[in-house]
């Protein structure tokens, strides 16, 4: 079956690096649903906000990173057993998988009066990424709090303390810098790789996030504006 | 992009007629994944069952009923609301949307051995629907119990008590009996059809159950081989 991105996402997060691996694990991290020309109409957004309207909806989106070309391998090694025990794909929600659809459940925070646009908190995709399919959210379809999850029982707790070191200026807004402050004690690093000293980057709205990890504490040492 | 279905749903619902609005509302509703045989690999289900396994999981599959140059329409009628007021697209599950994806939280009842197929309850799927992805159920990131949901907010509710006609010979199981009950207590009947003594047809498990509705009260009156 052919699928046509119905819009894409804008968000802070212009590479893979950083961004969380579920939805809901960043909850201040907000980014826009902009709407393919094609599918701008407010009509077809009629009745998802305002007071009798939904908190939440489901994205069914492209995992467009991978190449589509990539062959799809039975199993993956999940970051949250540490990258080396292999799992089936269909056991995990790992990128590598023969259809490259993505799932997530974000916060609609506000939708544009002209339908071009809705503001969501909480997606975990990348600045760019193509959106085949928005459907509402509801409770009574789609939660389930007692069904067991193996390995992914439970939310990966923030894993890191993240401090400023003397003497970077934030040019973030208060929300932007908790946003990116989430993002970071999710702890973006490779599964397992614990160098301390050694200085990595993540793009983050239009600015290159310097910094290093020692222990627990995250420490950002650089801000530049890309 | 083009995606490719990875199996088959394999379910005692022939036709359209009598699906189940949502996932989940006909529990005692089981069926099979069964996999198409590039997809079939033991290993890609690995830690999806057993002691340490997950419970649920979503299925992302397509609305294989609806003509594929279907044209979209901005809204639609939500049957719930009585089929007479219009919703944007994306605040309901209507299959009639720009690409043509179903998106089903399911319950594991168990795993082949061999990778060839999983059997679920509570689907609400065709007979023969392609799937496209298979994904576990997480709690933490799927489960927001108080998220508002609008005109969609509570599980409709079994609409109407089920009984057999004198003298109709029922050929299933307790458990497909059950599941026959269950789809038809929940009033598969188009939105606000009221005929009293019409008489309706649904494929089921490769029979034709005839039946009719008279106010709250739905009777069995024959049970055919196809």
């Amino acid at each position: 079956m052919e699928i046509t991105p119905i819009a894409r996402f804008e968000g802070p997060l212009k590479s893979k690096f950083g961004i969380p691996r579920q939805s809901g694990l960043a909850e201040s991290l907000s980014g826009r649903i902009v709407f393919e020309q094609e599918y701008r109409n407010p009509d077809a957004l009629r009745g998802l906000a305002g007071a009798d309207g939904f908190d939440r909806i489901w994205l069914i989106w492209g995992f467009s990173a991978v190449p589509e070309d990539k062959a799809w391998q039975p199993t993956v090694r999940p970051p949250r057993l540490g990258g080396n025990v292999r799992m089936g794909v269909f056991a995990t929600r790992s990128p590598f998988r023969p259809n490259h659809l993505g799932l997530s459940c974000v916060r609609i925070l506000s939708v544009a009066p002209d339908g071009s646009e809705i503001r969501v908190s909480g997606a975990d995709l990348m600045d760019g990424t193509p959106i085949y399919d928005i459907k509402p959210y509801l409770p009574y379809a789609d939660c389930f709090p007692d069904a067991a999850a193996g390995f992914a029982a439970e939310a990966p707790e923030p894993a890191l303390e993240v401090v400023m070191a003397d003497g970077v200026e934030s040019p973030f807004s208060p929300q932007e810098e908790l946003a990116l402050r989430e993002v970071l004690s999710l702890d973006p690093r490779p599964a397992f790789q614990d160098e301390p000293g050694k200085r990595y980057g993540m793009a983050f709205g239009g600015y290159d996030i310097g910094f290093s990890v020692s222990g627990t504490c995250l420490t950002i040492e650089s801000i530049v504006k890309i």
